[in-house]
C-alpha cells in the first residue's frame, strides 16, 4: 500500500510541475501577444486556459481521494493539503495570464499599451515570466534559493505596479481613457501573478522546513 | 470521540458564519466610505481586515488538525475540505472589501467616484452587499434558494462590470485618468467579490446535494 501511495504522491508532484509549465507558457505567450499585437496568439492563450483549469480539477479530486483513502498523517497530510492549495493557486495564475491575453484581444488591432509605457509593461511581463519559470523550478527541485528569488521578483513587480500608478496619475497621462483602463488592469494582473508565485514559494518553504 | 468531533465540526460552521459576517460588515462599510468620502470609516475597514485574515489562519489550522486527528471519511472529509476552501474564499472577499476602502482612502479628500457614475458604483456596492448578506445566510442555513439568489446577484455584478467598461470606453469619458483608474479597479473588485460569493454558493450546494 505504502508503495502505491508514494507513487501517487510522486505523480501529484509531477502534475504540479506540468501545471506550472503550462502557466509559464501562458504568461510568456500573453506578454508576447500584448507586445506584438498578435491576435491568434492571444486567442490561443485564452483557449489553452481550459487545460489548466482541467488539470486543477483533476489534481484536486485526486488529493481529496487520497485524503479519504489513505488517511494520511503528519508529512503526507501536509503534502496533500499543500498540493490542493498549490494547484488552486496555479489555476489562478493561469486565469491571470488569460486576462492579460484578453486585454490584448480586446484592443486588437490597436496595441493595448501606449508607447510611453511600453517599457514598464514589458518589465512587468518579464518579471512575471521569471516568477513562472522559477515556480516550475521550485516545484521540481524544492530548492529554497529559488523561493527566495521568487520573493525578490515579486518585490520588483510591486515596484512596477506602483510605478504604473505614478504613470497614470502623474497628472499628465497622454493616453486615452481606454489605455488608462488597460494599464490599470495589466498592472493589477501582473502584481497578483507575483503574489500567487510568492504563495507557492511559501507553501514549499513550509513543506521543506516545517516553518510557516 | 464522535461527540467531540461533531462539536468541533459545528464550531467550524459557526466560525465560518462569523467570518462571513465580518466580510459583510466590511463590504458595507467600504461602500459607505466610498459614497460619503469618510476617511476614518475607510481606515477602520482596512484595519479590521487583519481580524478576517486571523480568523482564516485559525480556521485553516483547525481544519488541518482535524484532518490529521480524526482521519475523517466521506461526508466529514467533504465538510472539512470545503471548510478550508470557504475560509480561504471569505478571506479573499475581505481583501476585496479592504481594496475598495483603499481606493476611498487614496482619493480622500476628493470623492473617488465622479458624479456621472455614482449610480453605477452604488449599484455595484449594493449588489456586493447582497452577496455578502446572502453568504452569511447560506452558511448559517444551507438553504439552496439563497445559493440561487447569490448566482443572480453575481449576474447583475457582471452586467454592472460590463457597464463600467462602456462608461469608461464610450469615447466620452469626462473624468480624469485617476477617476478612470479608480472606476476600473472598483468594478473589478466588486466583480471578483461576486465571483467569490458564487464559489461559496457552489461549495455549499455540493455539500448539500453531493453534486458538483
Amino acid at each position: 500500500m505504502r508503495e502505491i501511495f508514494d507513487a501517487e504522491l510522486a505523480q501529484l508532484g509531477e502534475d504540479l510541475v506540468a501545471m506550472a509549465e503550462k502557466v509559464d507558457t501562458a504568461i510568456a505567450a500573453a506578454g508576447r501577444a500584448l507586445a506584438t499585437t498578435d491576435l491568434p496568439l492571444a486567442e490561443s492563450v485564452i483557449a489553452d486556459d481550459e487545460a489548466i483549469d482541467a488539470l486543477n480539477r483533476d489534481l484536486d479530486e485526486r488529493c481529496v481521494m487520497l485524503l479519504a483513502r489513505q488517511q494520511p498523517v503528519a508529512t503526507d497530510l501536509r503534502v496533500l493539503v499543500s498540493g490542493l492549495r498549490i494547484a488552486s493557486t496555479l489555476e489562478r495564475m493561469g486565469d491571470l495570464a488569460r486576462h492579460v491575453a484578453e486585454v490584448a484581444r480586446r484592443c486588437y488591432p490597436q496595441p493595448a499599451v501606449p508607447e510611453h509605457v511600453t517599457e514598464l509593461v514589458t518589465s512587468m511581463g518579464a518579471s512575471a515570466e521569471r516568477v513562472a519559470d522559477r515556480t516550475v523550478r521550485l516545484l521540481a527541485t524544492r530548492d529554497l534559493a529559488v523561493a527566495d528569488a521568487i520573493e525578490r521578483d515579486d518585490d520588483l513587480l510591486d515596484e512596477l505596479h506602483t510605478a504604473s500608478f505614478a504613470a497614470l496619475l502623474g497628472g499628465t497621462w497622454p493616453g486615452t481613457a481606454q489605455q488608462a483602463v488597460d494599464l490599470t488592469l495589466l498592472a493589477r494582473y501582473y502584481e497578483r501573478f507575483g503574489d500567487h508565485g510568492v504563495s507557492v514559494a511559501r507553501r514549499i518553504r513550509y513543506l521543506v522546513t516545517g516553518e510557516g
